[in-house]
């Protein structure tokens, strides 16, 4: 049982480390809990599939897997670890047989209950499936299957000097079938884009049992509907991917960042713009808001000056030469748009500063706001930055409620952190009505309510506001062709019809 | 009938110059042809639609709808031009309630069959829904209608001082509801991808007569399935595009360009492999073989050295200090990879030069193959790019059928083209026989039937070579949820079940 503790061990603590503080756990909404038909032939069949080692009902492991990075958790009846494709064809002809829900689940460092098993059955645990199977020098491109751990992929990559540009925050701990699952974005998405851009084929374990593939080796493929496409951020309910194809690129040679100290974000916004408008592409333009400024500087050991109303971290890659040229201008550009002080980066050690700043955010919001935070990550039109902030300042002193904002200015992507505490039903309350009133903002400006989370069970109740009746008839159709039993992931995603 | 006339020779034109040589017209397979009811009420209904100078069943128009660049031909029963989505919604009710078809065509340059309407119906103009609603500097983006021609687009972006990489060589007469609709590649791929990475959001008319909305304005979105990416390359068959906002790029600085002659094939692929693992990725680097070296040579004022067996035209983009020390590299990789000679072009008039031998081509070979040929673009994985032209001089030998081969080596996507008399019966089956021989191969080597052109009904016979039985019917389901009663560019794509 040691490598079980071990997992038990590392997911405890990957849990711990995403979700700060699990002392304040918050109910889950109601849900219906169906009763699998999960007896003692079920698990003999899981048995025969798995390997006796690899099926467990004990109650540690299936708190194991019952949770993600939200504090959202349901008890899966079993868990079982899969090492191949074969095998969890036979589970899913077996689970489709029987109507039992599955969740396959990596690092489950989700952030919106995805792949949480509300409804009970087999969690289906893909970490042992983790194998880089090639990083190909002359295509460019890696193979690898969903349990590698989205870091692990990125240092391989780099030591053929080679760059897979997808990085979520939780890269670390997250792995390559979620990010894909999940249509992963991150810090570099402003320059490189998301996952999508980067998978160029999948195998797919159907709902219904059968192996799939979808897409090709080659880069160009039009032949047929791009099923690939639709796979990536389908949030685990279409398919279980067991093999995926990626595209890498050259690793840019070198890297310098920046960071830039403004008064108001309205300034910091407008640096940003001009930045995109005089043609420099940064690889990052982080954002922080005098909230986050504030956490920041209260909990840390990092220079911010007074008077900071909101601090831009740049960084460029490129060649040397080039991008500290580049630098000198985007910073030249932040001056001329009000920016008070800069920060320039040019060494490692320096660059490490840097980002020692962005990194710190997180962590300083947990301690100012120690009852947790509904952090949401909507994205709207880059242009429109600057009126959803200022809508959020309103929201914020509307209802009361302390909102702090950091993220992806170079795409639109801002991280929403309303700090409230959430055991306290009516201050948990008015923070979910102020988070209401956000989406209704982002709306408005032609954004989306989430810009790398997805949907999972977090983001049900809102999805109306963004995507119209006939569309989700369309999707909900689409779940229904590759899942007609509804056992894959079930519930997920789509708004409650009940 | 002035503005009629107009687009009919326009029309003739883009049909001779892409087809070259109209007289050797073969006969399309035989194909059922459903007789749609079209009564005096159904083109009343239409007048009211679209109004009366915008419906047409003279047979001027018809035979204007009836081809694309390939030489398929059927005639549909009346013309249609739409100026909004409103009309679009009210044709597609009408029609899928009379079960009528459907084609939307822009400017038909199309190689595949796509948008011909073999099943009758109405043909669907989108040409006169041409505007560029927006070029967004502040988000780099593009909102058009489907109607705008490629090069328009591209031209309009430039004037703001940015980029739209996608780049068919129809570019001057393709129309960008095709482009996405088919998936289009071009010339820069290697370096930027292909039309689906630049989509970013689509109103879309169903064919059931709903109007739908994909994707959103922001450059990150992970709510729902990705129905936009499942729309781009769908051919024609799920839905009608009436507005799409496309991503843009800043437009690069400069450009150089040069041309490396190589003994044979393997040479000039030893080369883009090194250019690739020296972690330079120009924006194009095309390939032609010994017979359209020869072809070009015999027929054109181009210098092509003696002993040519293949040439590369490497093209850069960037800074031009950046570019021009990494053409030198470039260059100097070539020439040890087996580059006899080389010529590189840092003035705009060079450069028209050297692209003048790539736009050689296309005509040289109708020049030394009069009576046709048959035109594939098969994609594999770059690094098999030397086995698939040993592959295809082994074929064409056994089959006594010249094949010349030039296109995308950087991303290993072949224009195949077997030069044969389509008018003669034997050489024309032998040159089919070729190239499945050649599709066999592709399949072997881990590639791709189509890098760009589509399916079509030309690459139908051959589908099931690439997508397995499971795969296809889950395309022919999605089509089906779409298009219940396939009445939208029916029977195109996959193969015929009958």
């Amino acid at each position: 049982m040691l490598p079980l503790l071990a997992l038990t061990l590392t997911r405890l603590r990957i849990g711990y480390s995403c979700t700060m503080n699990r002392r304040h756990r918050v109910k889950n909404r109601p849900r219906k809990r169906h009763v699998p038909d999960i007896g003692e032939g079920f698990r003999k069949r899981l048995v025969q599939i798995f390997g006796r080692e690899s099926v467990s009902d004990e109650m540690e492991e299936r708190i194991c897997a019952s949770y993600d990075a939200t504090k959202r958790s349901a008890l899966p009846d079993v868990v079982v670890r899969a090492r191949n494709a074969e095998q969890i064809c036979a589970l899913m002809k077996l689970c489709n047989e029987r109507l039992v829900p599955v969740y396959a689940q990596g690092a489950c460092t989700g952030l919106v209950g995805g792949a949480v098993p509300f409804a009970g059955g087999v969690a289906l645990d893909m970490t042992r499936m983790n194998r880089i199977i090639e990083i190909d020098r002359r295509n460019l491109t890696a193979t690898v299957e969903p349990g590698v751990v989205t870091g692990d992929l990125q240092k391989e990559a780099e030591k053929a000097g080679l760059f897979y540009p997808p990085d979520p925050a939780s890269h670390e701990f997250s792995t390559m079938g979620g990010n894909v699952a999940q249509g992963a974005g991150g810090l570099q998405c402003v320059k490189y884009g998301v996952t999508r851009e980067y998978v160029l084929a999948l195998d797919v374990v159907l709902p219904t049992g059968e192996l799939i593939h979808t897409g090709s080796l080659a880069i160009k493929d039009v032949t047929g509907y791009d099923l690939t496409a639709l796979m990536v951020g389908s949030e685990g309910t279409l398919g279980i991917f067991t093999r995926m194809v990626l595209r890498l690129l050259p690793l840019p040679e070198d890297l310098v960042t920046s960071l830039c100290y403004f008064r108001d974000a309205e300034a910091a916004m407008d640096a940003v713009s001009a930045i995109i408008a005089a043609k420099i592409v940064p690889r990052a333009i982080e954002f922080m808001d005098d909230e986050c400024a504030r956490s920041v500087r209260g909990g840390q050991d990092l220079h911010i000056p007074d008077h900071t109303g909101a601090v831009l971290l740049i960084e460029l890659d490129g060649k040397r030469a080039l991008i500290e040229d580049e630098m000198k201008r985007c910073v030249e550009i932040c001056r001329s748009c009000g920016a008070f002080e800069a920060f320039e980066a040019y060494s490692a050690e320096e660059r490490e500063k840097a980002w020692d700043m962005r990194r710190a955010i997180s962590p300083a919001l947990y301690k100012i706001s120690p009852g947790g935070k509904i952090n949401e990550d909507v994205c709207v039109p880059r242009s429109e930055l600057t009126k959803l902030l200022h809508g959020i300042k309103e929201i914020s002193g509307k209802h009361g409620v302390k909102i702090a904002c950091f993220g992806h200015a170079g795409d639109g992507n801002v991280h929403v952190n309303a700090l409230v505490d959430l055991s306290d039903e009516a201050e948990a309350a008015r923070g979910y009505a102020a988070v209401r009133e956000v989406f209704e903002k982002v709306i408005s400006l032609g954004g989306t309510l989430s810009g790398e989370h997805g949907v999972g069970v977090a983001k049900q109740p809102y999805l109306a506001m963004q995507i119209p009746e006939k569309e989700m008839e369309i999707m909900r159709s689409i779940k229904k062709l590759f899942d007609p039993n509804n056992i894959l992931n079930p519930n997920k995603m789509f708004p409650s019809q009940e």
